[in-house]
């Protein structure tokens, strides 16, 4: 199934000079939103992930699907505040702008199998800060999947693990 | 199953006087999340439910895997600014505070039938406000479903369509 046409690109969005890929269109339609996770999480089926963490807001929205498929319990990385327990934290720079994610202190037991998770690669900056917050609680990081990939902002170069990313723009 | 022991309460927080429902234990444990999102779409089931609509940011949590259980599409509902195509929207209060919400102005055709659903119903008025940005699109609601019900907010009386709600405190 060709999933490019369900995402729409949005010139100037959030900021003059971005192109923002809306995924609203692919998750309109059931099936192709279920065949987007199954993709995100194939090449991880075999690995025992035993977490999912996503990130607040958008990588909860595939998040707990890609959990779910891998019958993996569900952890959410959130912006600055939000979490209401004690937290860690990590500040990260974004494509536009920076910001300070946090996640909870009991989110994993020592040696658990972790798959993280959002719906875009830009540069990379938010996902490298979760990675840190997820070393720090020494779990095992199996991978980092991608519905969307941006080539051209190179964030693979700052991640240290396995990506896999379903689309590439 | 018994949910209750995997919501933990966290006294005043985000203000002093508020008791915040954290569903993070909840969602931690694979087969209690799938029992939780069962039990929140099990009075839906036989209603053609087309699409499911969540509220940013813990909504999105629980919703896509309603949506995915419910064979139906997923509408997201943002805070303003957030949603990147031409929006609707209305202003609502809050237990804490008031907030515009916003949604896509081609998220549902007409006549399609509609399950709303977020974490936690407090006095309601999230999800009123979300009642009327989908009444004006045309679609049916169905019903409304949340995991936590604070009984004495009375927020199901500013909802007039049938609620569900998994625990009530």
């Amino acid at each position: 199934m060709d999933l490019a046409p369900f995402i729409r690109h949005i010139p100037d969005f959030p900021k003059p000079g971005v192109i923002f890929r809306d995924i609203t269109p692919l998750l309109a339609d059931a099936k192709v939103f279920d065949y987007a996770v199954d993709k995100m999480v194939e090449p991880f089926l075999d690995m025992k992930i035993q977490k999912v963490v996503a990130i607040e807001a958008r990588g909860f929205i595939l998040g707990t699907m890609a959990a779910n498929k891998l019958k993996a319990g569900f952890v959410p990385i959130r912006k600055k505040g939000k979490l209401p327990f004690k937290t860690d934290s990590e500040e990260c720079s974004l494509e536009y702008g920076s910001a300070i994610i946090e996640i909870h202190v009991d989110a994993f037991k020592e040696g658990e199998h972790v798959l993280l998770l959002d719906d875009v690669l830009a540069t990379g900056g938010t996902m490298a800060a979760t990675c840190r917050l997820v070393e720090r609680q020494k779990a095992i990081i199996k991978g980092i999947s991608f519905l969307c990939e941006l080539d051209s902002l190179k964030g693979k170069d700052v991640l240290k693990y396995p990506v896999n990313s379903v689309l590439h723009f």
